[in-house]
Formats: structure tokens, C-alpha cells, sequence
């Protein structure tokens, strides 16, 4: 097996006579739809987090597989990186051009292909939004679960193994993508899976490139499972006398079987800041957010028993969102939990960590990142999905302070490492990108870390896909 | 990206040094639990289906994964094939030894190593059977749900992507896999994945094992995820006028998000095969056997739901097995459907196709099946995980009648190029091992398959890990 990656060598654009001539020849063949204006260049690289902005080359927009398929003959054929594009809501740096290249935005590929409601499916194209295929799904009372907060692309939330609030019951990207089409980095196109629910049919591809973040091919199209919309839905709020008696809740709550479909925690400083953000007046304690998902019957069974669950761990009382605008009223103040944090504290940088761990462990590790936070003088708050065991500590930090600085660089280090020793992993639903490479040995081990460099140079032997993502490169081989 | 594997020869056992010298260290480092007795060989070949029976050179027993990292370094020295092993009750051939070669019996390596019923996950290794885990885990109020019917080995059924009758309302072994241990072709141990319920680092090598047939390593832990024993449990037949019918309820059922844990089809010919050999007195017409897992109240809704549903498609009426001895025993007699056939039709070979279709065209893809087997003057029965799409028609014909040989191969092409035109799978559970090869190209297109090619050729350059499965050889690339 192949131990390392040995890309070919990429110039710079400005010095590249092939860089070059793959520029022109897009733009001659993409009109309108290619540009290297700065602005758009800057905006389609990262934007949201601590990671810098690494501008691509050029951004060029395809309307068709076909398209994309000349885009990548020609970059591969020019020894340019490509960096495929959904809506840049990822957190991780993944959509960086640290080599720059061409950016790839799928956003116009955005066809709904074809809807199966019989076999509750449906095959969309990469720019297709969360938020765009549940509306379109609406009135065939169908629904695709997965929810990260962000209206994300359903290309990109495949290509990042995209979870969010709902994937307790539902599962993540991981459990919802039945099949894709990808273009490889050499153009030819390839079809994963099938429409069948199951397969034993030879190696598993389309999770291979589920969360492959863009650094095997382009994925063109993907189809989804669907899921009826429940008959009956409530939500509510509880809260509870620490976050360790909610953790306990939400673990009995899952080990007596309540098919809880969502099930979130708010610390109290998370609680404080939405509550003045949102003006939802919650109780400023530790607090889940629940939905249960049934028919009317066993909706109000599941939140009975719920309710008995928080009652024994001295949580209560449990409010009731009986109203559908009450329910998203609260929905939407939990996702804007990030911005609530950001708008309390002013003048102050954030992000969001993202590690994961057994539930069972899920309560000291809260606690004691609560803690390691606020031992370095740094504030901080948590949301998680708990009944995943996967939660985001936000730091609210100078940016400027270069003390401050090194002190979350140590912080992020220490909560890795406190989650892979619970047995859990760095990052639960966000994904690598540029941000968490240097954790991936520690998680994986450089063995298995070598199966994964091997099969990126089996696919892209040219490190043409999203270079500078995932695996941690070689000093030196490139630029 | 390679387009073939070029695989180093591997001469006959008998002329070749090298592999006389490995199985020489072979017995003199494992002694006793080392063999290359006849009976022994064959029994460790392929003997339940009409793919023939080629035996490994040797037969060698470990017991801990050190030790099978010894015979895998003591094999890649020598050039010689290695063959995982379960219990041997895979249906394709999986487990022959085209080549000849080591096969590693996995069946002393029965360990629970850990269970951890908060977070309902449990760590064994591959020698548990499906079985023995479930008496282990009985105490505790946990289950693992898949059942394919054979006590299969844990490690087998990963290696597979094995499901079963519960696979609706649980999953396969794909979502029930949570971490892995291997040991790669050059003895490498990995570990893959973590216990954390998700994770979006890096690709997806948990998911690349699982169904990779032993053809990328040696499983030697698996991480499973459990559930709690259901507080109630239904179970019943319901008869229905047609297949057609029956499937129309098996749609309705998933629809209407009823979360039924089983949802099996038989046909008039399996009714009556099975009343005669279970003897359980069940009307011969197509019949839903069901069952519902939940609280008395939930699992009481979901029944009397499922009853409507099927009395609006004339079937009914449904009839309740209360008592979980009488549950047991319907449930054994569907297990035993393939014995039945095999009973009801002396003197004829028979086997298990496996396709697999989006539920919507079940009905069609089953009528024109068992119309097709009639045309050809062969008899056939079918049940099926109607839930999945899933089903299996037995034809009982002669085999030594070389018409019939014929037909059949006719029927097998037809029936695959059916299920692929309906946007199903040529296997849904059973796996592809050397029967199902001639259908890897059409199901998954040449490029799709060379990336499978490129990741065999990355992680077993020589090919030594079960050489001659999941992916068609070039003539003449070994003996």
C-alpha cells in the first residue's frame, strides 16, 4: 500500500503557463458563467470561521453533469486543484483554495429529478437546498430530516456527512443517501448505489464519498430517503438542575426506547444569550429541547414517559409548543443559539467545536470542557445534540489577544483528545477540512491513515480534488 | 486510477515452495489448530449451494488477533491466498478457495469484550454468533437485531453487509456496525470508526469493510450498536387475495410511517411447503407475516392500523400469535421456509436468489419472476423482506438434467437484468462472493467498478485476501 501521496508539483497560477490556458479556456467556454472577480473569488472561499480566506483562481457555475465533466477535463488536463462548491456553509475550511484552482459552484444544478413518493425517495441535483426540497416536498406530505440549521446544499451536506437536531431518530447524511452520481477527477462519471433500500452488491462507494468532502470527485447527483410527515408532532422545553441530570435524561430516554426525534441541550449561558437574542424567556437553568415525532396517541405516550424520565432526575416542569408556530418559534431560536452567543458578547470571536462521544460519557465531558474553558478565563457555551453524544462549545475570544490566541489553541487540542479518550471523535458532524488534519492521526492512527491516503491516490493520483482537506499533507508537496 | 489488478501469480500449492514452506510455519507454530485434513478442507469450502466445493490448502484456528496477524505476515511472505471464515453459511460461494491457499477460521474467537448498555453498544469479536450474542446480552434487556435466519458468525454477517427479517425496522449490518478492527493483507492492524454514534472524520473505512467479503482484510473486532428489548411484542399472519395485494399493504404500511419490525411475503407455494413441513396450518394463499415492537399501547396502534390497511386491500383477516412460544414458532417456520421448499421438492436442487427493488415495483418484479420460472416448466416458491423490496424465489429443478442447468442460468441472467431495469440490486443480503460477478459490470457500470478495482489494487496489491470474489478477474490472472 502505498504509504504517502506524491501529488503532482501545482505552480503558482501566476506563474503557470497551464494554470493559465485553463482559466482561458473556461472562460471561453463558460462566458458569463466563469469569473475571477476578487470579490466572488473571496466569497466562495471560507468566510465563516477563524480559518483564513483562501481565494480560488476562478469560480465557475455548471447547470449540467455534462458541464461539470468538461470543467474537470479540462482542470485535470491543466494540473489544476478543484474545489466543488455547494453553499459555503461548511465550518471546517473545506471550500479553501490553499493551491488555489477553480471553484466548482453547484448552486445552479438545482433539479429536483425525480420524486418517489411510493418508495419514499427522491433524486435531487447538488445545489438543491434543505430548505428548497422540503418545501417542494410539502404538498406530497413527504419530508427529508436532515437539519443542520443552515440552509446547506444537499451536495454539500453529502460531501461533509452533514447531521443536525433531527438525527437521533433519523440518522445523519450517512443513513440518508441511497445513491450518487460523481464525476472523478478524471472526468469519467460514475453511478454508487441504487434505489433498492439495500445492497450487498461489492464495495460500499457511495460512503466512500459521503464525507469525503469533496476530495475524491463531484458528486451530481444524489438520491435521498424520505420520510412521511408525522401525523402528529410536539415539542417542548424542560429544564433541568445541571447539565449532568439532563445528559441522564437523555440517556434513559434513549435506552427505554422513546424514539425521541430531537433532543437538545442548552447550557445555561447558551439559554441566557438566546433567551435575550430570540426573547423566549426559558428558564435560565440547563435545559433540553424535545420533539417527538407519531401519531397523536403515541406522541402524547412518548412525552408522558418523557416527562416521568426528567420528573425522577429533578427536571421540570416540562412547556409544552403545542402551537406549529410556537414549535418553529423555538426551533429556530436553538439554531440561532450560534449568533445569540456572538451577539452576547460583543467585539469577541467564536466557532463551534464539534467533538462526539458515547452518551454515557457525554456528561463529564460537557462539564469538563465547561470547566477547562473557564480555568484558561475564556467564556464559553454549549449546545449539543445529546442523543448523539455529540455537542459544540462555542469560546468567545479576542481574535487580537495573541495570549488568548494560544490558549483556544490549546483548548481545542485538549477536547480532542478528551473526546478520543472517551472513545468518541473529534468531530461529529462538521468534518476536517483544513481545521481538524492535525487531529486525524490521533483519531485514526497513521495505519489507518494510510488506507485512507492510499485510496485517495487510487482515485485522485493527482491530488487535483480539493487538495489540503482531510489528509494532512507533506510539508512541500505543493507550492 | 488502475483499471485491472494485476495480481502476482500464485502458482499450485503442490509445486510451489513458497507455499509448502507456509503451510510448514503454518503447522509448526499452530500445531493442533492447524490442518490440512481433507474432510476438514471441504468443510471449510463452499457446501451449501450449487456453486461447487473448492477447499483451502490448510485450515488454521486463532484465537486472538495477534495471531492472526501472524498467519496474515507468514501468508504475504509466502504469496499465499487467505480466506476469512465465519461459520460458512454464506450463500455464494464466499468462502471457497479458487486458489487454494490458508483459510482462517475465525470461530475460536468468541469473546464479548465489552458491553456497554448505557450507551447500547456492544465490542466482539468475529466468532460470536448472532445466537450466542443475544443469550449474552439477554439479562441486560438488550438485543441485536439482525437476523438472517442462520446463526451466522458476527464477523461473517460484517463482512457480508448481512441483514434479515428485522432489517425494515433496524437496518442492516451497514447501520448496525459502529467500529471495526482489521487486520490488512500485510498485517497492519487498523482500527476503524470509534464508539461515538456519528462522526464526519475522514472517509468512511468502517463502511468500506463491511460487505467487502474478506477481500480487504481480516474483521477481527466488531463495535455493534444494541437496542432494548421491546416492553411489548406482536406477531401475526394476515392472508391476502394476491402477491400484488400483499405488496400494496407492505407500501402502505412503510408509508403511513407504521414502524412494523418485520414485514415478511410468502406465496401460496411457500404457504404450502411450510404448512406441511412446520406444520402450522396456515390458509394457501399469499400471506404478511408481521410484527410490531413498542409499549402494550403503541404496539397495539400499530396493529390495528396495519389491520385496516390490509382489510382495504381484501386481505384478512389477521390472525395474532399472543404468546411468545407461538411467535416463535412462526418465525422459525418462515426461517425454515428454504428447508420446506428443499422438503416439498425431493430429488431437486434449489438456492435463494436475493434481488432487491424500490418497494413500489416489488409486486411487478416478484409476478413477472415466478411467471418467468413457470414459462420454463421449473417450480418455484418465494418469500421475501417485503419491507426492503427485498425477496428470495427458490427454483427446484434437476441438476443433472442439462436443460434445466440452462434454464435456469437463462432465469438468473433475466431475473438480475429484471431488478436492475426496476433500479434494485442484483443481491440485497446475500453478497456477491463467485456467483453473483457476471452481474457486478451491468449492476454498477465498468467505471464504478474500476474504482472498486483501484481500491483492491490500493489495499491488497498482491491480491491475497480471498482472491475471486466481488470483482470478475481477467482469464488467466491466476493458475
Amino acid at each position: 500500500m502505498a504509504a504517502t501521496i506524491q501529488p503532482a508539483p501545482v505552480e503558482d497560477a501566476d506563474a503557470s503557463p497551464g494554470r493559465a490556458a485553463c482559466l482561458a479556456a473556461l472562460q471561453a467556454r463558460f462566458g458569463a458563467r466563469f469569473t475571477v472577480n476578487e470579490t466572488i473569488r473571496e466569497q466562495h472561499a471560507n468566510t465563516l470561521t477563524w480559518q483564513g480566506n483562501q481565494p480560488p483562481d476562478a469560480v465557475v457555475f455548471p447547470e449540467t453533469t455534462e458541464e461539470v465533466v468538461e470543467i474537470v477535463r479540462l482542470c485535470a488536463a491543466h494540473h489544476t486543484p478543484m474545489i466543488p462548491y455547494g453553499t459555503g456553509t461548511s465550518l471546517e475550511g473545506h471550500v479553501n483554495a490553499p493551491f488555489g484552482g477553480v471553484c466548482i459552484d453547484t448552486s445552479r444544478m438545482k433539479a429536483v429529478i425525480a420524486v418517489h413518493a411510493e418508495d419514499l425517495d427522491v433524486v435531487v441535483e447538488p445545489g438543491v437546498t434543505r430548505k428548497e426540497l422540503n418545501e417542494y416536498l410539502r404538498d406530497a406530505g413527504l419530508f427529508f430530516p436532515i437539519d443542520p440549521g443552515a440552509d446547506a446544499s444537499i451536495g454539500g451536506m453529502a460531501a461533509t456527512r452533514c447531521s443536525g437536531t433531527n438525527a437521533v431518530r433519523y440518522g445523519t447524511m450517512r443513513e440518508n443517501v441511497l445513491a450518487l452520481e460523481v464525476v472523478l477527477p478524471d472526468g469519467r462519471v460514475i453511478h454508487t448505489g441504487s434505489r433498492a433500500k439495500k445492497s450487498a452488491a461489492g464495495y460500499d462507494l457511495t460512503h466512500l464519498f459521503i464525507g469525503s468532502e469533496g476530495t475524491l470527485g463531484v458528486i451530481t447527483k444524489i438520491t435521498l430517503r424520505l420520510h412521511g410527515i408525522p401525523e402528529a408532532i410536539s415539542a417542548g422545553c424542560c429544564p433541568f438542575p445541571s447539565v449532568h441530570a439532563a445528559c441522564d435524561a437523555t440517556i434513559q430516554t434513549i435506552q427505554s426506547g422513546i424514539p425521541v426525534a430531537r433532543i437538545e441541550l442548552l447550557d445555561a449561558a447558551s439559554v441566557r444569550s438566546v433567551n435575550a437574542y430570540s426573547k423566549i424567556g426559558l428558564p435560565e437553568t440547563p435545559m433540553l429541547l424535545v420533539e417527538f415525532h407519531g401519531t397523536d396517541a403515541s406522541v402524547q405516550e412518548q412525552a408522558a414517559r418523557f416527562g416521568e424520565i426528567a420528573e425522577g432526575l429533578g427536571g421540570g416542569p416540562f412547556e409544552w409548543a403545542t402551537r406549529a408556530e410556537d414549535r418553529t418559534r423555538l426551533w429556530q431560536a436553538r439554531h440561532d443559539a450560534y449568533w445569540a452567543g456572538r451577539a452576547a458578547n460583543p467585539g469577541m470571536l467564536t466557532f463551534a467545536t464539534d467533538v462526539c462521544v458515547p452518551i454515557s460519557r457525554l456528561a463529564d465531558c460537557v462539564e469538563e470542557t465547561t470547566r477547562d474553558l473557564e480555568s484558561i478565563g475564556i467564556a464559553g457555551a454549549t449546545v449539543g445534540h445529546v442523543g448523539d453524544g455529540n455537542f459544540h462549545t462555542q469560546p468567545f475570544f479576542d481574535v487580537n489577544d495573541a495570549a488568548q490566541r494560544v490558549a483556544i489553541e490549546g483548548f481545542l487540542e485538549r477536547l480532542a483528545a478528551r473526546a478520543l479518550a472517551y472513545g468518541g471523535t473529534c468531530t461529529g458532524e462538521h468534518g476536517i477540512g483544513q481545521g481538524k488534519m492535525k487531529f486525524m492521526a490521533a483519531e485514526h492512527g497513521e495505519d489507518a491513515l494510510g488506507v485512507m491516503r492510499a485510496i485517495k491516490q487510487a482515485i485522485d493520483p493527482e491530488n487535483l480534488m480539493n487538495p489540503g482537506k482531510i489528509l494532512p499533507q507533506r510539508a512541500g508537496n505543493m507550492r
